[in-house]
């Protein structure tokens, strides 16, 4: 008979800290939650909330499947060092020199168990506790690192007329108290990404802010640039790289990237940490320590599916028109709701997996907030969205994020006419 | 032509916060290092330093490696859910209750990408800055988790004629200023094993310290009890848990556990944590933040393999045999040389792939410390070995910790006679 433990209490806050009782529980995990519990019902939902793929949508590359089937065969599963296999590290270096043009020295490439790592890494590396985060909302789980770091943060809310990024302008006046500015694009909610003028502007300030700090003997501002959708770019829009377009900065900059968005990966657990050595090998002994290293045979296989140029570069594009054809199909439906002159409106995809739509319903028909609007279209049209309040903007301002890694195109086709018919209901009832 | 950027500068600790800038480098990497350099140089070197598996001499279970490889085919490339993918949760509930004897409810079973991301997830769950911490030395890397955290601590040597395992009365009179305390067993790096006895002393004085800290409206004490090579015994030491022998601790409780050890996959990246769901549902949080999550392909083929009853059997007392083997053969090779008055000793084999030996060459031949004996039998005898102060122990006792994961029976073989001409070399000039 075994001792059973299963009555053990469910909260005991006395257990724990103050940083782990602070923690808020994910808005997008609840959401998720909602939706499971109406499929278990039989309810055919469009679920554009989880900002992942579906594998029968957006399979792996089958070498990378292959790589890994081989890797273990070949017997690597013991420790992978703890930056990562040299070999991966040099495939990122050439993959980085080939395809965005900047060549860092190996000791400026760290491998980790996806990108959250990296992220958390490089506060961990960098951020000393009351030290200031500056960071654009709406943006993915800034305020969670911030808060487990016990640091401040100064919240720029940005305009979906700047495509929800920040500017010179807004961020400037900030600058000179922040130890850590945390930008991304292609951007998670938005699917918008920052131009090469806005980017410019930014970097030079940056650059400008530490040579003043460095003549007084200051810690200098470090730029978290998060880009693991940049091989997902659309239309006109072009990825663009901070030290590409201001050189300097590059001493200051700290890439997020990896696997998990180019490649479909988001199981597999591959991220990559690009920057200076100075702030790489700090990195690389926080997350050895916590452990989160990404798996050997994933590694060697990532190695080998890199340094794949032809293979790389057709996988690449055909998940970029797959992607693309999604975003464009609810674009355009969005689009053809507002010139039928329903209050919706919808940002053209740029990057990501990700589409920013406005429902403009606050105030009508009872509804007072985002989540009402949310839930309401969840109900009446099986449509699973994300209100922007779950990357961290507070006004209740209609827009939402939706994401089209999990849905098929015939999905999407079934589901523009039961969103149409739900806000006509909806205004109707008003 | 892609910008170089290959000479950006290697250190600037302006760069970095203070805790990532007092991280200490792990003794072991630097060892390593060294024997690399000189294995390069084409020397022969029996390494017994690395706390890892060679593959080929201990692979993991083919049916772990099959399944990872059908469930990379079966699409298994997506987020798994932030505490690990049910079935794997499942299945080690039922190892649990199988072979420990304990039934833990699902919420109080956390999936993460090893054991690491457990152990500094329990830290950062419980802890806040300024918090003690106490925990026996020699151990494994508790002074660099204490250090993440900001937190005090108390540091308790250990004896070897205790096995190098704390006793409840040299724990006793620090344990009302502690929020946690870490307990190892089988101990890395010792390969000693807690009695029953000394663990029940120990845990009832835990939950005697609770009951009183409840009255009063304090925070508990919690227990660490880190146990990744439990199923790696032998001989008649027989590993215990704290819940078992005293049921009221499961409450402040934490296991440290995975595949890496018992499936000799520490490169695959699978470890759980187990215990009170007020705590493990708050590492959880900790952790999916951290990004610190076991690659699904791996976590759905674990869950199969611990579900084979009678292969997961097999495969375990394969492996026991094999690693007892190499350890019986380095202490037998040991107790040789001590009984032809050699001053060495070791510890009969109790767990883990750890043998404790002691080297009593200190102020011997020019020998001031344990890292010049740990010099001298790498020159002198190509026989690789970590001194005890990697492991947190701060005086030159002459204690080592052999490790036999990396290493064939024909490579201990060869190095016994090596090891004993350079001893006898280096008292005859003493």
């Amino acid at each position: 008979m075994a001792l059973d433990l299963t009555q053990l209490p469910k909260r005991d806050d006395a257990n724990v800290g103050t940083m782990a009782r602070g923690l808020v529980g994910s808005e997008i995990l609840r959401i998720a939650a909602e939706i499971r519990e109406l499929t278990a019902q039989g309810r055919k939902v469009c679920n554009l909330t989880v900002g992942d793929f579906s594998p029968r949508e957006f399979p792996i590359p089958a070498s990378l499947g292959q790589g890994i089937a081989n890797a273990l065969q070949a017997g690597e599963t013991n420790y992978p060092p703890s930056d990562g296999v040299l070999d991966l590290r040099q495939s990122v270096q050439r993959f980085y020199e080939r395809i965005l043009g900047v060549k860092y020295p190996l000791e400026g490439i760290v491998i980790a168990g996806g990108a959250r790592p990296i992220i958390y890494g490089t506060y961990r590396a960098v951020l000393d506790a009351g030290d200031t985060v500056i960071y654009p909302v709406p943006s993915w789980n800034n305020n969670h690192y911030t808060h487990m770091m016990g640091a401040k943060e100064i919240v720029v809310a940005t305009h979906p007329d700047q495509g929800f990024m920040p500017t010179v302008e807004q961020l400037a006046p900030h600058l000179p108290q922040a130890r850590l500015l945390c930008l991304c694009s292609p951007l998670n909610p938005t699917g918008t990404m920052i131009s090469a003028e806005a980017l410019q502007a930014i970097c030079e300030r940056v650059v400008a802010e530490n040579r003043a700090r460095q003549s007084r003997g200051q810690k200098p501002l470090i730029l978290m640039y998060d880009h693991i959708y940049w091989t997902l770019s659309f239309g006109q829009a072009k990825h663009v790289t901070p030290v590409t377009l201001v050189p300097e900065v590059a001493q200051y900059t700290v890439f997020v990237d990896g696997i998990s968005k180019a490649f479909a990966s988001t199981g597999l657990r591959v991220g990559w940490g690009v920057g200076p050595p100075s702030i790489i090998s700090r990195m690389r002994d926080v997350l050895g320590h916590v452990g989160a290293w990404a798996p050997k045979p994933e590694q060697v296989a990532t190695a080998r599916v890199l340094d794949d140029v032809a293979g790389t570069d057709e996988f690449l594009k055909t998940m970029r028109l797959r992607v693309d054809e999604r975003l464009e199909a609810l674009y355009q439906g969005i689009a053809r709701m507002r010139e039928a002159g329903l209050p919706v409106r919808a940002i053209a995809p740029q990057g990501a997996i990700y589409l920013s739509v406005q429902f403009d319903l606050v105030g009508k028909a009872g509804l007072q907030s985002n989540d009402a609007i949310r839930k309401m279209l969840l109900e009446k049209a099986s449509f699973g969205v994300v209100p922007f309040q779950a990357f961290g903007l507070k006004d209740d301002t209609g827009w939402f994020r939706l994401s089209v890694g999990a849905v098929s195109m015939a999905e999407i086709q079934d589901a523009l006419p039961r969103l149409e018919a739900a806000i006509r209901a909806t205004l109707s009832a008003a």
